[in-house]
């Protein structure tokens, strides 16, 4: 396949896997790494490391759990940096800190590489069918030349500003996210301490408008029993650790996302690989514990 | 106006008079008292005390602000019980705790009337339009009979259970509104501390599915500077309130509610009678604040 | 026994029959009334009403859990207040809400009563040995006046303001209380999980300026496996209840205390009736329990 | 000097060069690496690199602010690890996240040399009086090693377990220690705002047991206004983000401890090199606020 339309994976989870999936079908091909050594599939060109994925694509999409990962992805011998040719365009779907992201962007610069920090805003639901919000930050020229792929995988792109601005932006995203969730997993747990029934606070909430729709499909799957992953606590946890973090980095005061962190500690006791709405389940669990 | 055609209101502020208006407008009339004495218009039968109200209608809706008012407005020599005659529908749209919504039935049943707690979820907005969402609590022949107001000034009617459940309803969805509020509130603080705009916020925000309706409204509102009241700092203050003293009642751990009243304590201070989206602002003056 | 050594007691829970016990070594008798029904030892003048209480005695101590028991004692057809004789002393030891301290004084005042709020700080060990502190609101005058009580019971009396500035004072130390244990709770239970051993964090808290002698104790308890109660959970999650209220009176952000009223309410699920620090007990199942 | 009686410093700020003070009279010499460029005196023997430090003495104390200093310090081609002589001792008193302490331990044993963690808790009053408490993770061996200069800097030695463990231990007193400041923080703001006075505030909580010390003095030093530094609030910031993120990392619920950070994310704002109890004066200043 030519060089301009193979797309370079360094990470291929749940999320890497389905936007190629929805770029294959419009014509691109990937070229696949994948550090846990899972993951990837027959039609995919599987390689032995993160350089040589930046070897053979121009334009590399790179999306790993954490810094950690980030940064054992991108540098030293066998990292992805070390791989790309000069021109190259690296587009960082992870969601990690803000700090990890300018580092980046001031290694791809020294290297002649435009870098953007790209996290998406989705789960695999929204992955399949093409619609994740792709919040991104770097230089315009990057962001115009990623369009393409962008409109491909997603069905909004939001320039939020210079490198870092993205993951700046997934981090107020996804605390209102995790909070949204804690507040629904507490309330929920009174209702049903209270005496309210399952179904009566399913309809209710499923009926207002000051729960999203995003909520409303959570507590729908929960009530039904279904934790199954679209967005695991693990990363949930640990974005919201991100996000605390990173208000401390500002002298803030955020002591509702810090409660909100609390639970989704709790909940990745048990339940690191299930979906972060696991955290409702847990919260209803501890009312009837006895301790 | 005969008698079956007449609704009974005791208090009548900016929920209760939208209400009224719908009910006029679908050809009942009211007789109102205000305990504050403000509100009703030339339209309106105002008459001296709440036990006038009883009087002169066999179905009142109360409207007032908190237990104290309630208890005010319900018992004592010139409160609406010592009022109304036996068979009547009192329908108590206040918010409530719990606790009052049972007492009151109690009382009413003693007197052989019949109480629904029946508070109301929906603003201004949503009363002007006729669009409340109804929670209900009490018997179900009283529902029934009151079936027809609840269509008149909302869109729907949720019989949660018996006596008090409308009230632990009404609790369990102010929570998560609240909530909301104050999660937007530290997570745009923490944007605009990390050097993202307002207008960026407002776009990711608005279109990503993990933000309610009702709160893409507020945040609207208030980077447009219109903190005008729909919901005053004050009520949701009370309600957030009366959850943490229900949720303590019943030995709960709701870290992240507790956590949410806070900002709103600290809203209330400046902005009681002010939207409680105010609070959005508060978090982000604080967060450049020198103390 | 002559009138002005005699001693007026409602309520004679825990810490009221020990201050009785060590009036009576400084000669003075007691006439007491229990709403419980229970307490009281055949040396004491056990009568059937508050009301009776206050016919018998010039000199009354109130110590009664909570709001609602003590308007119970003091108002209505057999209340204290109804019994007294003009120009008698009314000291209230218990721990309420500073609302019911001032509208006692009001109600006090009217029948030329003096009340002073003096609730007490201290467990049933400092109560024993007649080392509790004794925090006053009222008149000075009233105060002089029950100074020899106070020195008998207690090691020193602070008069903390008028009428009400018991009740705060009180609040402010209970809820010092509470949150040194919650924290202790959450700090003990990280360095168990991280693995370091109950005998080294005892060795170490044991021996650093930064906790309270009072919740070394608690610890050394706790660890021993003794939560008998000097203090019991139910009145501790009261006192912080009151003091959450308090603050959110004032418009004032409290989230510590509100995160520290959450561990307490798990508490009084299992441990009401256990000495508070049951919480530190709670917390490290938590910590070891799936949900 | 003879080398047995010199000890390496790698960092001389408040503490060490407390410490090196006391060590000094008891006949030790100094030889000193501040990274900072500031500290040390006529006294010490400066050098220019940790590495040198490491080449003059076989016992070193390490003193650092955070875990990336300590990486700075220890670790690369002037780092202290490339100096050190087999069979040397390295004292690590920073405050560092325990993994930093266990990484140490793994990079000192590979080049034959012992390193135990061993933080302070106390601060530059205790330092000066050598009246600190040692808390030391690592081999029982370097512990004995060590006891001679722990004598004379401290006044108790708490060996808490193999290497990480005192890292662990010290955040576990820290935790509440800032825990106990806001907690008193918040109260006294309550009791400000209801109308207690500061002089009954102190001489209360001067008096009871609940309150430790340690706040006693803080509390008194605040009132009296001097928020001078003994521990900034930068420092202590750092401890309790620490404690989160290792707290975190054994998916516990710390919900008081996640408040009382936020009060010290505010107080750095203004406050950083000001000591940690000015979090109780910005609590004061915040309820006075109009937001």
């Amino acid at each position: 396949m030519e060089r301009e339309k193979t797309i370079g994976f360094v990470g291929f989870g749940a999320m890497a896997s389905r936007m190629a999936r929805n770029l294959r079908v419009a014509g691109y091909g990937a070229v696949v790494y994948t550090p846990s050594g899972r993951g990837g599939s027959d039609g995919d060109c599987i390689v032995g490391s993160a350089r040589q994925v930046g070897e053979q694509a121009d334009i590399v999409i790179v999306c790993v759990p954490d810094d950690r990962a980030l940064n054992a992805a991108l540098y030293g011998q066998d990292g992805l940096l070390g791989g790309m040719r000069s021109g190259g365009l690296l587009i960082n779907a992870s969601s990690n800190s803000p700090e990890a992201s300018v580092a980046l962007d001031q290694a791809a610069s020294a290297l002649d590489l435009t870098a953007l920090d790209a996290p998406i805003s989705g789960s695999t639901p929204e992955a399949d069918a093409g619609e994740l919000v792709i919040l991104v930050g770097g230089p315009e020229e990057g962001v115009r030349r990623a369009q393409p792929i962008f409109d491909i995988i997603g069905r909004l792109t939001i320039h939020a500003g210079p490198s870092g601005s993205g993951s700046k932006l997934k981090l107020v995203i996804n605390g209102i996210m995790a909070a949204g969730m804690v507040a629904l997993a507490e309330s929920v747990t009174y209702g049903l301490a209270s005496g309210l029934d399952h179904a009566t606070l399913l309809e209710a909430l499923s009926a207002v408008p000051v729960v999203s729709p995003h909520h409303k499909r959570k507590l729908k799957n929960v009530f039904a029993g279904d934790i199954s992953s679209q967005f695991p606590t693990r990363l949930m946890h640990k974005d919201i650790g991100l996000l605390l973090t990173a208000a401390a980095g500002h002298a803030l005061s955020v002591p509702l996302m810090a409660a909100a962190a609390q639970l989704l500690s709790l909940t990745r006791r048990d339940h690191a690989d299930d979906d972060y709405s696991a955290s409702l389940k847990v919260a209803e669990n501890l009312a009837q514990t006895h301790l």
